[in-house]
């Protein structure tokens, strides 16, 4: 009987520590592996406290292109454990009064970042739990500040590690904001009337095929099925830059060497490519925000 | 003499954990560092385990070379503590019926590969203990499978994973397979009359050098020393592409600047350079299971 | 009072240790991560310990290019705790008489690397505590030796690991030398007449700005002011490259774009910039110990 109240005791307390904080910082920024910017980061974090377990998710983000930081976050993070903090910095505005805030997810993980767009398709695919503006007079490297300062660095490295560690609570980040974060607007996947539009977040760039955020689902819905014609036209920022038909594949080789089809990728998403050959390139496609792709099926 | 009698239970049961699992995982890819995928299979072994040690070895084998994939292992995996886990995917034929296994070397090291050729080097040089499919049954992360698989996370990390952190024993991997796997078939290096004949593995890319795999001894069988005149033929899939004398030598001043010299490289075995030039580049040299040289000694 | 001594004792034993190697290597090399070298250089140390932490600062040195060795490991080293061992591997004279040497700074780091100018910044700022020369007979990776050695992996990973995981005492590094390593001989900042010299350590590759290693103390003591007009000569080992205004600036913006300013850098140093546009490439200024620059300020 005792021992029954012990373990219930120990599963009351110790449970809820399953999303706590578990140690792990993950790094994402567009600093590349140069230079001795992400060493400067991890040094500071091993100075936070040793015992750490440092990992990175990718330093090749395009310089400044948030959308790809959002979107490679949004991919990556669900395969970590819950409690891990990432610390994202593709920072275009740095010195601006864009907000350093570390966001907690329904999920349980922990993201440092600049509010910048960068949370974007994680705050729509996991939901925010929390959010926290990182209160920099307490979250600060010590003997940082004045104009020698690297964000990256003395700020979101430092609370991040701070926070992986418990050396700060999760309130101690700083004050509580409204769960919303500046979101960068993108055609969301709908149906309308007889057509799908969406967006191309990102391309298969060894490739070359393009990716959109149209899910199987509404492909289905729509009744297009493997053989079907399907129209497709694809718009940067309104002008339309490829009009086209490729037809409803199950494998590249339903059409002849160089042409184009459509498929559904590793991620259950509708996408094109042309068998033996780079869609993208060929057509001057490319990704982000900016582009829309709408889908018909052919009578 | 109880204390003898514990001493020597104590090396019966630990002293063979010395090739047992170590903890460790060596990740080889080729799918570079611009996305998320080699974090996601990170992140999957954290899942598995949060107290492995996640190391990498590339993951910049160019797309589908599988045969550089296998030189790569075979060059680095002896430098590694026995027990250590190696997952590699360079998997050009994922979704067809290439086994998923994980080989044991004589050695006390494990691959986690698809056997698709990558272990060609592996398996001649450390020899294998044992090899076993892996059981994607079992071996798989919970919650993937369907057409949204990343078989380089989903099978091959979380079986590594499982295996390092002996959340599975050896026996639990999957069914026993017959110690041989998929080889790709190269010139081994041979002496026939007087003359060596080889195969160059992999270029030294920084500085455009040829290498073989002759070993210096069959150098010094067919009677060639420094100051010695060298005739080298190579060829690509059996048609010539070099034909040239290159006196062997000791340095690589020991000719005049851009002319060809043979030497002994830093693996012990033949190579071919020009002094302050690029011998791949100015001959149109690769390297593969494709590549061919013979070497003879000029009276 | 007993209570009292055990902790006066406590602190006097181990609070030295604070300086002591604290289990984290570091490492820099121009050796890129396309091939195996790096991860062998990190499975000998994790033969020797592998209890290690083992971490990077970048492998993408230019080729052979000792300056840049020197001044990211300036840049980098601070950052991390005291008692971190760097392991740095940039050594075009291997098989040189070149001596391979542990200095440790008056910081309480350690910085393995052949001492060929690598060290000079850090010996600079740091201060050199102890410079000991490697004892190759003890400190050498057993059955490595011959020619076939890759001292990177043999000699400088098999110490550094060693010693940060004290194997080996500092003592046991092997002799000590005079505390004066090889220095690369650059213009330092200086204030002649009414002129700053000064040298271009590195550019900041990104963006094409022109950094310099004049502080901007110097600059106050000229007596220059936002919005001064200020002359600059840049030279290439002693031959005139540039020369030209360059406003001093708090802001790109005050300049029109495509036109020169000078400003103070994150690091407090006097820099070049063309507003939205690259400098460096624009004027074909390169960095490194060859290239001076001269500020005037224009009345």
């Amino acid at each position: 009987m005792k021992r029954f109240f012990i373990l219930t005791a120990f599963a009351f307390f110790f449970l809820p520590a399953a999303r706590a904080q578990n140690g792990m910082v993950v790094y994402q920024t567009d600093f590349g592996l140069k230079d001795g910017a992400v060493s400067e980061m991890k040094g500071v974090a091993m100075q936070v406290d040793p015992t750490l377990k440092l990992y990175d998710l990718t330093h090749e983000i395009p310089a400044y292109n948030i959308w790809e930081a959002a979107y490679r976050l949004q991919q990556t993070v669900r395969y970590w454990p819950k409690g891990t903090v990432f610390v994202s910095v593709v920072d275009p505005g740095v010195g601006t009064s864009r907000k350093s805030v570390v966001m907690k997810t329904k999920s349980g993980h922990y993201i440092v970042s600049p509010d910048n767009g960068t949370l974007t398709l994680l705050a729509e695919s996991m939901g925010i739990a929390e959010l926290r503006e990182i209160d920099e007079k307490i979250n600060r490297l010590p003997g940082s500040g004045g104009s020698n300062t690297f964000h990256g660095r003395d700020v979101y490295s430092y609370t991040g590690a701070r926070l992986a560690s418990k050396k700060i609570s999760w309130d101690q980040v700083g004050p509580l904001l409204p769960a919303k974060v500046v979101a960068i607007a993108y055609q969301q996947a709908v149906i309308e009337g007889n057509q799908i539009k969406g967006n191309i977040p990102i391309l298969d760039v060894q490739y070359g095929n393009v990716w959109s955020n149209i899910p199987e689902k509404m492909v289905e819905k729509l009744g297009i099925h493997y053989g079907d014609k399907v129209a497709v036209e694809i718009y940067q920022e309104g002008k339309l830059q490829y009009s086209g038909q490729a037809p409803f594949s199950a494998t590249f080789g339903a059409v002849a060497e160089g042409q184009p089809l459509s498929y559904i990728n590793s991620l259950m998403n509708f996408s094109l490519a042309l068998n033996m050959g780079n869609f993208a390139a060929t057509n001057r496609i490319g990704s982000g925000p900016g582009w829309t792709i709408v889908v018909k099926k052919l009578l």
